[in-house]
């Protein structure tokens, strides 16, 4: 129960414009489903939005297979209750917002498939500069189609989750055999998540310009990825290990509807992709991306990279398209993530190993320390804003890699 | 009501020793767990098999939740009824029996991450010498650790679905562009999957010695494959379109309890591999394989592979600790496949791209036609047996593509 009346309107990115869904838990109770209302949780339980059953569950599948109709009537539900000046109605929310400090977040919702993809031109450029330097960066494919494959759904983690450095194989360039121990080469990658909340039927493609109403949200993603582990790897069937350990999502599912206004027109694609690729119109969301890193010794993060949204390449709707012109099907909770994005500037590179040029070129930390990789005790903090809406934040921080000797020893 | 007693011994695969586990429904009825029991499934609801609960569920991952000891005891169970000559069991069993044809075999568990390996050195060696004629076949890694990828785990279908031939984007070696359309490659893979039924702990590995206490059961795999569609896709990330369209897999999850027996001790590995992928000896499973294949115009399939899963390079064991020494979790659900298995010879290869190296040499069909990949109308068969024991066989019928013009079109 609130004494002072709160300022409902107000809002670091998160008031009435914005009012994403998450899955929260006080302690000793259940989890369940909340709207993040500037630094309180709107408890749907307590509130009594109807039907109450979908809400009462420590995952949004349930309120995401109600479908778009019932998400828009919740949303404008929320809206009308956090506008009103009428008593009754401002008891009602007051006495359903938990401060965010008393809460636990959990994972929002269950993963069905992970896909990512790999949408940004720049990012996409510079791996192929670092790694084929003596041929055209962008393979054959790249402007063709947007390349992707499936990632593991079951390490999907929420933000806040600590991230183990994996062990693994991997393979110096002039070793002569593959070694086994901790990563020596840890990264980040910035990328952007869309939330399939509206399955589709096997063997029917979606069709482009229904691609949206499949979507339920967006969530920022960090696909922590571990360079030497999937260098040895990854030929011929892609990445597996140096990509399954853990990929951080945020807490606060940012409703798609929220963020239609902050669509902005791309640059037109050379060469036209096919037929099932082109929408009626070309369009990028629009929304300011940043990457902090604060290391053990250091009170704030750092901010290392400042990109957009707007750099990538091929959309939302290009990706769920392709995704299922073979006739797959979406499932709900499928999370579809941009891949890292990159812009054209060197300080907006959304993966270490492109900030650092491959470790050529260290990041210097106001801390006084330099960065080719993740250290141990690093935290990485990953930030999106679109006008008046702040993307649920994804921190992660990385912990030493278990002791030498055989996996399971501790 | 079974009037003549039913000869519970028999068999032809399906007898004491087996006993899997899959999901069935009858007309009007809600899907349950039932046990293959000859020609008939048992229904274990209506036996009133102990904690009902998990069996009265449309998959077994509730079953799977109950964990290896409670596993173990419904086994042992089942098997002292079917053994009973003691009047009242004997009419409990009788009236739970339901005959196979009068019943719908679904998906019996729900998917959670789908890993696909490449496990099978012939297979590995064939597609190396199909695809880079001028190199070493294996690559580098190849023998150092079981390479695998994730597939996408909401297009794992049953037995019996049928196939629609996919579309997609491929490029002709000659052609200047892509073009879209559906697949003209379109392939099988001879597969053998393992079911994980106990979950592990993110962030902790799973030690090759007791991998096998995760594995609930085994199914036979077709992870149809679409050539052409890969080719163009598939560098730098891998295959996805490819492969996503479907993925079959038998009806009946063979307990893995019924399978130790038909462990033999595998060549050794050259050279060892690293200690996290050592156990204690080195077994494949000895399961006879075999591929049959339907024309629309034939009767009965013909066998056009026999192989075995002694074939296998990596065993489960070492596919699980390799899969998780990163500290990816094992979630209940998880299915891991071998990849092709092919043995040496030509007639043992499990794709047929392997079969009809790359198309060069079309298989002849008893019926009077050719093959070099499948035609609308085939109907492929995977059939596997050890000792007493028959694999639930995988089915799949090729559907004509959608036609053409935009996906969606009908």
């Amino acid at each position: 129960m609130n004494a002072a009346p709160l300022d409902l309107t107000g809002s670091d990115g998160f008031g009435l414009e914005h009012l994403p869904y998450g899955v929260f838990r006080r302690h000793g109770e259940c989890g369940r489903v909340g709207v993040a209302v500037g630094e309180h949780v709107l408890d749907l339980v307590a509130l009594g939005v109807e039907p109450a059953g979908p809400f009462a569950v420590p995952r949004l599948n349930e309120f995401m297979a109600l479908g778009p109709c019932a998400w828009a009537a919740t949303r404008a539900t929320l809206q009308a209750l956090l506008r009103s000046d009428e008593r009754r109605a401002r008891t009602r929310v007051e006495s359903s917002l938990v401060p965010i400090g008393e809460v636990e977040l959990l994972l929002p919702f269950e993963v069905a498939d992970y896909v990512d993809f790999y949408s940004s031109l720049d990012h996409a450029t510079n791996l192929g500069r670092l790694f084929r330097p003596d041929a055209e960066p962008l393979l054959p494919n790249w402007r063709h189609l947007p390349v992707g494959y499936h990632g593991r759904a079951g390490t999907v983690v929420v933000s806040g989750t600590p991230v183990r450095r994996p062990r693994g194989q991997s393979k110096a360039p002039d070793a002569s055999a593959p070694s086994f121990g901790p990563t020596r080469r840890l990264d980040l990658e910035l990328e952007l998540g869309f939330v399939v909340g509206v399955p589709s039927e096997l063997g029917e493609p979606v069709p482009v310009g229904r691609a949206l109403e499949h979507v339920f949200g967006v969530v920022l993603v960090n696909d922590w990825s571990a360079r030497d582990i999937q260098a040895w790897e990854y030929q011929p069937l892609g990445p597996f290990l140096g990509k399954s350990f853990a990929t951080s999502i945020g807490a606060w599912v940012t409703p798609l509807e929220a963020l239609l206004p902050y669509r902005v027109a791309a640059e037109p694609q050379e060469p036209a992709p096919p037929a099932y690729l082109q929408g009626a119109e070309h369009w990028v969301l629009d929304i300011a991306l940043e990457v902090g890193l604060r290391s053990a010794g250091m009170a704030e993060p750092d901010v290392i990279s400042r990109t957009s949204s707007r750099n990538l390449y091929w959309n939302v709707e290009q990706q769920i398209a392709h995704a299922t012109v073979n006739g797959a099907r979406l499932r709900r909770g499928d999370l579809l993530a941009s891949g890292t994005i990159s812009g054209p500037q060197a300080g907006a590179r959304g993966s270490l190993i492109e900030l650092t040029w491959n470790g050529a070129e260290p990041l210097a930390l106001s801390d006084g320390s330099t960065r080719t990789f993740l250290a141990d005790g690093d935290e990485v903090i990953l930030r999106g804003r679109a006008g008046p809406i702040a993307l649920g934040e994804v921190r992660g921080r990385i912990e030493p890699a278990l002791a030498n000797g055989r996996p399971g020893a501790p």
